[in-house]
């Protein structure tokens, strides 16, 4: 079952430049920053009410995220979904007739287990479920 | 102050087609479904722990949502931002250099009160603020 939104993943240029929307136009805090090695990105995160808007720039040119940047140009990249059985969500998806990207979880972010659904099979959404590892807190 | 994410904005091209994903691949349940007249949109909406999920099919080719679906095709078309004050968070943006689609708020959804910020100031994010009307309870 969906329990919330985990969080936003928003692909930017440049988190030097994207953050101050974020702190002086919006008034949110940046919480952290994380750099996620297998998918070639640097993120800044932002809590609103238990919601982490993430903050994604490229760290290289073959990154998903300068795909992304790319083909789109800045904007909102993907919802995560958080969901304590992972593998039953991806399950689900799949029996009706989604597309997944990743049959199997892979470690992401902030320590958590992600799976991807295609967005060809999503309206477009590109759609995360995601799961904190057992006996970690809440991110 | 931003309280929470109120809801994403969704823009689809039909309701009738892109309900099924969220109900059946995601497990989400449809709460509701109104016509917003003003923005020539016909709206479903996901409570996903009390962020709305809220899905934009155009009424009219003239409305916002047909021509980013024109522009863009299908997915996340916004981030509506839950404040008490929401002239105060406009004058907020503003002052941060942020252009406004909406210096004044006007009615919106579920009997909001909401304004835009312009994506050209807020990297690629369609931005909006929302208050709930004095005394009514949370959507």
């Amino acid at each position: 079952m969906i329990q919330k939104i985990d969080h936003l993943g928003i692909a930017v240029r440049s988190l030097e430049e994207a953050i101050p929307f974020y702190e002086n136009a919006l008034g949110l805090r940046c919480e952290g920053r994380e750099e996620v090695a297998s998918q070639r990105v640097k993120t800044a995160f932002f809590n609103v009410d238990g919601v982490h808007l993430e903050l994604l720039e490229p760290t290289s040119a073959d990154s998903p995220i300068a795909k992304f940047l790319s083909d789109k140009g800045e904007g909102i990249h993907h919802i995560a979904f958080r969901t304590s059985d992972i593998a039953g969500q991806l399950a689900q998806a799949s029996g009706a007739g989604v597309r997944l990207i990743n049959a199997e979880p892979f470690e992401g972010a902030a320590g958590k287990w992600v799976a991807f659904l295609h967005p060809k099979s999503t309206r477009g959404v590109l759609t995360e479920f995601c799961a904190l590892k057992k006996g970690e807190a809440a991110h």
